[in-house]
């Protein structure tokens, strides 16, 4: 079992969880008190560290989206940084870049958020084939989470596509991807990203990657249903899925008791998860 | 047409010119003399400063790819500003930063390269599909890149697949995107990026799409043949393709001499392009 496998595994069996947070600090919607007296980029790290401090007991990962730290401009990757570095060690990090690259550049995206921040995955999109994948592949102890079946509306603009593969009978894009990556997966470290509004596709997936963890954002403000994305996500031993909330854990309360808030709503996601594998299991 | 359309073919016109640099700083490759008595951020501005002041009033556009800054850590969006800010701003600039994200996440990296930056253009990934491009196009004032067929060996794995979009023949995965984007330009905004290493499909882009700029990367260090790239991606009146290099100018010369080399370099390409566009024209 490659390292990455064994970590996530490891977070989420001592946390009884699968739940993982996606930080992702909208500045119009953080609790007024924590902007109070403070510059944006310091409000925010206040902020994630609270959730953070709240949280860490309840999950298996947290999933900072590389976007909401770009939008701060030159405080970026600081604000970044401070975020990981309040994260325990035992939990899994994953950067959420959806990077896709070519060659030497893939490289240094792959170094930047592996080595200089230290991440412990990473999201990648597959339209670029498999040398813009490999650098990432090739850090063999952490994770790479392939876009599969997205969670957005338009995601079967192109995904859903019918596709010939030499040799192969047509089927839609994110499947023949699914299937590609069990192919690509020589270290053991790749996982695949599927959407939890369309759990029949997720089913599908599973099915195609028995063994792979699989990311499954769009719970929540999304409309996914928490109960069929589990079920159609687990392996099968009930894991191996990450399920990620951001907003309705972030945001579930915009007064001074936002941590707390933000754990109750953790806590209710987490056993709301578990009541679903457990069903899954029995039958 | 699109103010960003005309800002592109004025900066072609006034300067006779369809290279683009890419501003992509390795660490590995600066000369030394730049990188003498300063940390590397700082190094990395004065070595694209001096490159863009020797290079000016030969390109249409610059181009750095986010990963060469992103690599450079907490300092990397501020290496990234003072970059742009050195640009003149007549000319052309294209944030290569190749992002897909959904919904408000486009939004919010959309915000950040187009208003914090103030880039003029972003390149953008479609396997997310159209809501996911949808915030890049709404600045209909700026140029969206969507990646087509791009210059890597592995573009081939999923770009070239057969797809059968309903009610439509059979027909490579990129040339399906050609058509779509075709139809989601609504705004008039859009380019595409095709590689300069293989010259047959972008020929078979520009027929697909006549009147789109047509971003080249590809020529020099990864191979592309200049001739063949610049005789298939021009349109009709030998414009709107955007021929990027970026090695082969940056560092042209290690030594002291290194920001006169590059301007001899772009000046080689540029004369280059414009023999290949006016042997096109005339038959």
């Amino acid at each position: 079992m490659s390292p990455f496998v064994e970590k996530l595994l490891q977070a989420s069996r001592s946390r009884q969880s699968l739940l993982c947070v996606g930080l992702d600090p909208d500045p119009a919607l953080l609790p007024p008190s924590v902007l109070h007296g403070r510059a944006l980029p310091e409000a925010i790290i206040a902020f994630n560290r609270a959730v953070i401090e709240a949280t860490a007991d309840l999950v298996c990962a947290y999933k900072p989206n590389l976007a909401f730290y770009e939008a701060l401009g030159r405080q970026a990757f600081a604000v970044f940084a401070e975020t990981l570095a309040a994260i325990p060690r035992d939990i899994v990090t994953i950067a959420d870049a959806k990077r896709g690259d070519i060659g030497n550049t893939a490289r240094l995206y792959a170094q930047a958020l592996y080595e200089t921040f230290g991440c412990d995955a990473v999201t990648v999109n597959p339209y670029l084939g498999y040398d813009a994948l490999e650098p990432f592949l090739a850090y063999s102890d952490r994770g790479v989470f392939v876009l599969c079946r997205t969670s957005n509306p338009g995601a079967a603009d192109l995904q859903d596509l019918p596709v010939l593969p030499e040799g192969e009978p047509p089927r839609p894009l994110y499947q023949h991807i699914a299937a590609l990556i069990n192919r690509w997966n020589t270290h053991g470290n790749c996982g695949l990203v599927v959407g939890a509004t369309y759990p029949s596709e997720l089913r599908r997936v599973r099915e195609i990657c028995p063994n792979l963890p699989i990311l499954i954002p769009g719970v929540g403000a999304q409309g996914g249903d928490l109960e069929a994305a589990v079920r159609a996500g687990v392996d099968a031993n009930g894991e191996l899925a990450v399920v990620n909330v951001a907003r309705s854990v972030l945001y579930a309360s915009r007064g001074d008791d936002f941590a707390p808030a933000a754990r109750a709503a953790a806590q209710a996601l987490r056993d709301a998860i578990n009541a679903a594998r457990h069903r899954t299991a029995s039958g």
